[in-house]
């Protein structure tokens, strides 16, 4: 048995860590900041989750150095600038930067994590000079957590103190950004956990994957896949507590809260929607049948108007190449029948219901494929207006 | 040798057949006619390739009951109520309304095909009665064109006379409806081909696929697929003429020349773009590279936003899983090019250039993997506000 408690703020809350960040010139017209850190005093077990997009930007090929779990205290974060598609200079830049580190800091296996443009050097001399002047004392996930932000219209942190039957306990937090390219194989977000338990090293990828698959990798809010997706958990023992349930259903419970944020703040998004497959042959149906409607713009675009036409999650299902059979197959509106085979078609009173189940900021739509028991949820968000204008207009 | 020469017009001037359309009451809001037919008066060879959506409409399973290649004179079209998700009663009205084809028409084999929302049973009623009033021996395509729009803003027929080597000829004509749903696996794209030349039952099939291969299936508009896409070329040999290769060359043509007219009139689309890759391993990696390409939202928006955003290109292809490296890929605007490995930012004169590039109607986007010789055109266009407007509002 354990206890989950919701905390205010973020990795402020974790014993041994700092967090702060400042403006260095990426972003000159705004205050929010552009450069950021996360480090803890002491060694950490380290483990990452990276982007499968071919074209991964330099910041991970860097940290790839180390291999998907090390042992490292600190990690340096850029806005404005993806440091993408840069080739082996890009990876130069970042050994450069990581060696003006302060020697006070006592960074060990420092790496970079970078959000912003593809195609662009690091404007190496601005972040150099802001690695001079951040405080490493600090403990700021507030300016960490804003610093990080491209299009998200709100700050991503959260932390739980998570205490144990034995009384003793450990803080998990984690501060994260999110908006365009979310998809089922991660998105434009960067996610930092940081967490005083005394997770041990073998446990920390097996746990962290788990979290991701079940959080991060449901979500869609475009289908696309950035070049820079990172998470990271970094564990440094401080507290001395450590349970492996406990701490897998903390993380999990983090990493999943982060993900309906990051769908909720999908650009322009209104409508956060959970599509529930039920029924399929397998797995693998089922998952192919939940992203595609989570993906599918026509699906999107009937959510953003608010317009139950099951026929457009029919067809979508039907397009998704999955074992099925109009015999079989029943739609429901939360708890709201819309089809089945020998369904009537929706009466006044019905239409009514599911336009008022549509009206609501989420939902869930449920397809039971009728054929097996196989069953898997993503979630989605609609496309509006905004999303078309925010993407037009992004870049500079 | 052979010559093809474009007419005013549509199928009209194919010799033998027949076609008009009216209002039978299915859209009482306009005059543009929601009912429609194609005949022969003498006996066709028909080919026709359909959906790939496992909810194929009613239409469609009741086509198939002849085969994919069947000999017949005579389809009828509606517009707004695709008969999808109907089950066997959807199949029953069919019937129904087939058998009340006059019978002077001396209607064999006849087929239905149909465009609207899915779930909802055909008004048998209203169609019946409109069967009864359709003129049978008009000649007036331009109505049948206008009938089966549905969000289209253009009507979109066309027609070529080809003339062989020996002087004799032969006419080939056809009406086409598209906009929403356009995928590289067809579309909610209803097209009708009709010729007088004589071709023989075992070119009919093979021709047909490869021009669909070649046009309807490389475009996309938003990467859904409807449940009642169809093509179907009818052949009543009446002009006693036929040479293979120059049929075939006629058909592609007029294919693929609608397909963009489809891809132009892509609900709110501005623009129509050519993803040509180029230089991938073998010709599956081509195809899902363009593919992703022109279904990418992303992208889309970049086209929209008309913002030279090559990063999002060089994303997209690194997520679609094809074999890839930023050592070799290339990639250009028409023939501007804006990243290899080795060519630094682009300068404020090529920056310029590229924005002009954006501006245009169409261009081409080229990318070239740089690791082999296979090769696949896509055709897309961007996403705009229009588009979400269209599709949040579409039903009723």
């Amino acid at each position: 048995m354990f206890e989950i408690l919701s905390l205010k703020g973020g990795i402020d809350n974790v014993a041994g860590f700092y967090t702060s960040a400042l403006n260095c010139g990426l972003r000159p017209d705004t205050q929010q900041g552009d450069l950021g850190f996360i480090r803890s005093k002491t060694l950490c077990n380290i483990s990452a989750v990276f982007t499968k997009n071919k074209f991964c930007a330099a910041p991970i090929k860097h940290a790839l150095k180390y291999g998907k779990s090390f042992e490292g205290n600190f990690i340096l974060v850029n806005a404005k600038n993806a440091n993408a598609m840069t080739g082996a200079k890009g990876i130069e830049d970042i050994e450069d930067i990581l060696s003006t580190i302060p020697s006070e800091v006592e960074a060990i296996n420092p790496v970079m994590s970078s959000t912003g443009v593809i195609g662009y050097r690091l404007p190496k001399e601005k972040i150099i000079s802001g690695i001079k002047s951040l405080d490493y004392s600090a403990k700021d996930s507030n300016k960490l957590a804003n610093a990080i932000l491209t299009t998200d219209s709100f700050k991503k942190e959260i932390s739980f103190r998570v205490t144990l039957k034995s009384g003793d306990s450990f803080n998990i937090a984690a501060v994260a950004k999110g908006a365009g390219m979310i998809n089922p194989a991660m998105a434009t977000m960067l996610c930092f956990i940081a967490t005083d338990a005394k997770v041990p090293k073998e446990d920390m990828s097996e746990i962290l994957s788990e979290a991701v698959d079940e959080s991060f990798n449901t979500i869609s809010v475009d289908g696309d896949t950035s070049t820079n997706d990172s998470v990271f958990l970094m564990a440094n023992g401080e507290s001395g507590a450590y349970d492996k349930e406990a701490f897998s259903v903390a993380l999990k419970r983090i990493a999943f809260e982060l993900a309906m944020m990051i769908l909720k703040d999908g650009e322009g998004a209104n409508k956060v929607v959970a599509f529930e497959v039920v029924g399929a042959k397998d797995s693998q149906d089922a998952k192919v049948a939940a992203t595609a409607l989570s993906n599918s713009l026509l699906v999107k675009t009937a959510l953003f108007g608010e317009d139950p036409n099951w026929g457009r999650i029919a067809s979508t299902i039907g397009a998704s190449n999955i074992e099925c059979s109009e015999e079989t197959l029943e739609i429901f509106y939360d708890d709201l029948l819309v089809y089945s085979k020998d369904k009537p078609e929706l009466d006044a009173t019905s239409e009514e219901k599911a336009y008022k189940i549509m009206k609501q900021d989420s939902f869930k739509i449920k397809c039971n494929i009728g054929i097996g028991d196989a069953e898997y949820t993503s979630y989605g968000c609609d496309l509006s207006y905004e999303y078309v204008k925010i993407n037009a207009e992004y870049r500079t």
